[in-house]
């Protein structure tokens, strides 16, 4: 149980930030290098999220854990690298929001079971690592997604979800492909459909000659996502187009199925189980 | 400036039991009569939210003002009623969700400019006299539905105001057509585009055999609405069913654009929107 000795935070920001200060409340006794812009890693030396600023290479290197935490382009572009730099018996995970190709991308540079998917289900509205909170993992779902089950079994790999329930995460294990197409309806869905509500009620509002100011706490509490920024979500989209269509298509016929009926039966129906899917959510 | 005495708040719940209040402390000097159930009557005696309980038949004989603070179908049950008991020189006005229906019925029973159609965009999750609040107007908007402009000069009408004022309310003036065109789009199409978000990830969890733990954060915020009552929303629906259903079609068709051409450069300019509108309904 003591083989990750030196880990190393690839994008020392929100999340990768988080989960070293994380560990380290949890009391974990090793070193935690950080990679990233000279920015980054003078904020994290400075708030004591790391212990040192290294290059990738170095990181790959010397780290027993290596922790991907940059969006899904940017690990996309160094998993080769960091492949080429890793000692064997060591174990390189991530934390991107999609992970099909991730985990894909990972299996043609990486022996068998030296890379892990990972998707916290955790954030904030700011970013970067001075909103980096050793509290961020706590009670939330952390998905990890093996290659193949038997991963699940590697030492290196027990660590480290042992770690990752002492820091308060709630382990779930899924396929890369049940990841992305579980998201794509929990998590990828809720903004298409909050970017489309705010894009819809700014073509029309013009139309109708209204103040803003008729907005009530609905429309404020349904577009705080339309305020996510694209550049996330443009890699998100790249990386799981198909999923999020399909889950498009199951929403667009059920706001068609619904403006038919609109007013019958049918439309109680609609509401009693948007309702019973809100609170069984909520009552976990 | 003195004509408004007596008021009669016909539903003494959460926003009629909240316009006592806040009539109240905004230093009106008169008598409050509360007409509904027993049960309800006799909390809003003990809360201090009015002087007396009374019947409708009454409570529209007596009051300078009448506010008729009840759902939607119970407001258009009760008009009539209303419009034989009240005297000459009164003025009564009701807190109701959409407002074409309400005021075209009213002016079927009252003599012109004895009614005036009334929005207040405020509430609260909790329901009831108990979650009644002085300050639940206090820099709201609150939608005034006049069924002629000229309805705006009557002396009862602009003190009526003065008061909406008084309280904190940010009065605005449309016409009820107006009015349930509007709030089509910034109310009643976030309840729906939440709802059909509930009934969608709730019928298709199923099939993906996940848990409802990897739903985060952003699910959260988009499902709060599709908690309300169906009770409540089928009476906007029946009142307001055509604006809706356009309003729903406007989404259906932007959210099939944005599956049709996702991830490509128009993506990026419905997010840009998107966030635009958030901010704006933000900023005033």
């Amino acid at each position: 149980m003591e083989n990750i000795r030196t880990v190393t935070i690839v994008g020392a920001g929100l999340i990768g930030g988080s989960f070293a200060l994380a560990l380290r409340r949890a009391g974990f006794p090793g070193r935690i290098l950080g990679v990233g812009s000279e920015r980054t890693l003078a904020r994290a030396l400075e708030l004591g999220v790391i212990d040192a600023g290294v290059s990738l290479e170095e990181g790959a290197a010397r780290g027993d854990l290596l922790y991907l935490a940059h969006p899904i382009s940017r690990i996309l572009d160094q998993l080769p690298e960091v492949a080429r730099h890793i000692r064997p018996g060591t174990l390189t995970t991530d934390a991107g929001s999609t992970k099909r190709t991730i985990v894909e991308t990972a299996e043609r540079h990486f022996p068998p079971g030296a890379f892990l998917g990972g998707h916290p289900m955790a954030g904030k509205e700011s970013r970067g690592v001075e909103s980096a909170d050793a509290a961020l993992f706590e009670g939330r779902t952390y998905i990890v997604t093996p290659a193949r089950t038997e991963d699940m079994e590697q030492p290196l790999v027990r660590e480290f979800t042992v770690w990752l329930e002492k820091i308060g995460a709630r382990l779930l294990v899924m396929s890369p492909e049940q990841h992305d197409k579980v998201v794509s309806l929990t998590s990828h869905l809720a903004q298409m459909a909050s970017t489309a509500l705010g894009k819809v009620v700014l073509d029309n509002m013009y139309s109708t000659n209204a103040d803003y100011s008729t907005a009530g706490p609905g429309l404020l509490d349904m577009t705080r996502l339309a305020m996510s920024s694209y550049e996330v979500w443009k890699d998100i989209i790249a990386t799981n187009h198909d999923s999020i269509v399909n889950a498009l298509d199951a929403y667009i016929d059920l706001l068609q199925k619904l403006r038919d009926t609109l007013g019958s039966r049918e439309t109680a129906t609609v509401f009693e189980d948007g309702a019973r899917l809100a609170r069984l959510i909520r009552s976990r």
